[in-house]
């Protein structure tokens, strides 16, 4: 590895935030998955929840392309909401879905400084009933248009840059968030992920 | 039309925003044009500038679709980049692009309750050089990740929707911006639009 890859890799280590997470349950188009992965990265999400209940696991995320985000990210795959969401609550505070309904908060009033998993649903039938239940709230992004949907991955990316904006001011940016240990299991994956680009 | 109708079109006009608008310069791909556009119906940008002077004119912008946003915004199409800078100086006080470089600033620290353009470049060159020396500065969306590009699609969904937070901070909802004229050109504009739709 280089000076100036390794120097690289730190930099983007030293911003991996360990307090906020995605979780796709049921997005069906991989475009969709690796727009939300990429955002994730651009922000310092490292790690991303793919629940498929409905649908089949997902074969590839695109990884072998060298412009993925997925190989910097740490995935978890679930099929069982149930265990997705025990695996969730141990390491977040709080978790939220994007459903549209009358008692949703909008984006804007969220505390995104807590350690919180937001939740995106299907393309078409959104977040099912069953994570709804296993969640602490509604939030929608505003809308005052004749379109009354966004697509999945501008959704994803307004949330994290708002959790971002929010994250920065509170200082989340200024001093590294993982812990070592959590530091060196990346370092060794990115690390062999370097290699494996390169060959 | 129906009261419900209206009543829905009545609602969307009183959100929309003139003082806000988005410059696409040679953005090739039409699912970037129509997402851009979907992201400025949704948070109420009227007008958009679709710029091309080296590529050609798109053909459609999936204007058929019920689902396109084409058709509720105004789109000015230029092939001149000083007729286009012209006609967005006599409405908007300040432009922006979007262009790495180490003089940018970021997004966050922009006054987007003024009345600003933002520009977005083409998906390989971004902008021009001729388009940066008509705007008034540059600005970049930070990112702490590994891959180190936004699609154009969600670079722009994460502008309007910070401009979107700060508008609606700064209660330019809460009240009709446009004047009766520009409201009543939209009206008829739209209820044609609406019967079109309904044939």
């Amino acid at each position: 590895m280089t000076p100036e890859r390794r120097q690289r890799l730190e930099a983007v280590l030293s911003k991996r935030q360990n307090d906020l997470t995605v979780v796709l349950e049921n997005v069906a188009d991989p475009h969709n998955i690796s727009a939300a992965m990429r955002s994730c990265d651009a922000v310092g999400v490292q790690e991303i929840y793919v629940l498929n209940t409905k649908i089949p696991r997902h074969k590839k995320w695109g990884a072998k392309s060298s412009s993925s985000a997925a190989k910097w990210l740490t995935i978890h795959q679930f099929t069982d909401a149930a265990a997705c969401f025990e695996a969730i609550r141990k390491k977040y505070d709080r978790i939220f879905t994007t459903h549209l309904e009358s008692n949703a908060v909008t984006l804007y009033t969220l505390n995104l400084t807590q350690k919180v998993a937001l939740v995106f649903g299907n393309e078409h039938a959104g977040v099912s009933d069953e994570v709804r239940a296993l969640a602490d709230g509604n939030f929608i992004i505003p809308q005052v248009g004749m379109i009354r949907s966004l697509n999945i991955s501008v959704a994803c990316a307004v949330c994290l840059y708002e959790a971002f904006r929010q994250k920065q001011q509170a200082g989340n940016y200024d001093t590294q968030k993982l812990s070592m240990q959590e530091r060196n299991l990346l370092w060794e994956q990115w690390a062999q992920e370097n290699t494996e680009s390169s060959q």
